[in-house]
């Protein structure tokens, strides 16, 4: 096999200026079989740029904060449909920047600078959720996130992270919501507590716990680069959820397995109620 | 605030023996209110492991293999559901266990150990897709997976994950799906093709595009620790999905959205086709 690398031709892979983003794919060998491949590939990148309504986002910035704890698949599934943007997506620790994060189930994600670092007004500022109580109790970053949270185009969070928004101050007085289990702590931050997968309130979004976070992600992509962008990157992802169980929310499960999994969680719903003054 | 930390009383987060491996949550302060919820906790991982068919897969591996280019999401997903089976979940490197792993995106995740140095017959194996095509080019990587599946008493794939398998000789014979882009060249390496979210054919179970492994992660939990604790993971996750865009199969999304992806896809189909001989 040829181990030619023809990755690099397609426009703007080489530069860091990818329009779409895309998962870039490592093509070997020179046949004229790969060779249209890349032709077709790179026609379909401009088909797509030439879609009526779509942008990229390639001069912004997407800020994902990584606290200690965070949960895994909230930053995941967002990010994965963040990334087709063209955004540069930097994640922002609250620790030292050279320093890996761990999530709560221990698997850890290098952060590419920290939050106390980051001066750049970020289209979107995205809170995780997971150990959110850490967070809670880390003074300087929820200063910061306060301040970004300021700057920020669009203010969103996935499951619990939205406690930590609500606790920096950035939602008192909008509809918000957050994981099933602590959305009712909202109030006690100033917040109003909607039970809907993703309330949107101004530039304020904030999804339910943890799956929702991709289907917050891909309501950005519709805001950043137009809704055709957005149907795309649906059908890249094969986003046609099957749930083999339909548990999904306190509704669909029922009493009994709402009532074990609450008081499962009771720790973290004690850990993110709001201080009685 | 009072700064003991009263997580360690959790029974089995201490010891490594969790069998829910839930999250696990800081605590802070000892009012009762805190440690009240920490009962309720304990008592809620107790009924849980007395429900009805339920159990936990301390003694058994699940094997996430981390090949250069992988999608990060074909991993989280289906992580965060194999995670509170409790069994131990290692990530598998097909480079240097002391390497990170780069996704087709760029994240990188640390291995917790190399295919090749890996002898434990895993419960689970999962191949997830992304640039699969530097995985068919590693003759040693491919050798060492078709090992591995021989002794798995699962083997899964998520995406184009599954022409991996196909070209290790591990689904020759056998019902299998992937993306859909690529879903075709299952049959050029034995395998037969079919146009499904999971496929499920004996102990292989294949998952379609990115998003799929989710449903197959929830699928997996419900074979290794019983129907209760899938949906009750289903509900800790929050997983009742509402696609912005019902855009995620070629069929929904029509031909010219399809189109426009299959070519934008091209150069990972031309990769991924089985050699003729």
């Amino acid at each position: 096999m040829n181990n030619s690398d023809l990755t690099a031709t397609l426009p703007g892979h080489s530069s860091g200026q990818n329009p779409s983003a895309s998962t870039l794919f490592s093509v070997t060998g020179d046949d004229p079989a790969k060779r249209d491949a890349i032709n077709r590939s790179i026609s379909a990148h401009e088909a797509l740029a030439a879609l009526p309504g779509v942008r990229f986002a390639i001069d912004k910035t997407v800020l994902i904060v990584l606290h200690p704890g965070f949960e895994l698949l909230d930053v995941a599934g967002p990010f994965h449909f963040l990334a087709a943007t063209g955004a540069t997506v930097e994640f922002v620790s609250t620790g030292p920047s050279d320093e890996p994060v761990p999530s709560g189930n221990g698997v850890t994600l290098m952060p590419t600078s920290t939050i106390s670092d980051t001066f750049t007004a970020p289209e979107v500022l995205l809170v995780p959720g997971g150990d959110t109580g850490i967070l809670l109790r880390d003074n300087q970053a929820m200063t910061e996130l306060k301040r970004l949270g300021k700057e920020a185009t669009y203010v969103t969070s996935v499951c619990s992270g939205s406690i930590a928004l609500a606790a920096a101050g950035l939602l008192h007085g909008h509809r918000a919501t957050s994981h099933w289990s602590v959305r009712h702590l909202l109030t006690g931050y100033g917040a109003i507590e909607v039970n809907e997968r993703i309330v949107e309130d101004g530039n304020r979004l904030t999804a339910a716990g943890v799956t929702a976070g991709m289907d917050l992600g891909i309501r950005l992509v519709s805001y950043l680069c137009g809704e055709d962008l957005a149907r795309f990157a649906v059908l890249g992802a094969e986003y046609a959820p099957k749930p083999p169980y339909d548990t999904g929310t306190p509704e669909k499960a029922g009493a009994a397995l709402t009532n074990l999994s609450r008081n499962f969680l009771a720790p973290l719903e004690e850990e993110l109620r709001a201080p009685v003054n």
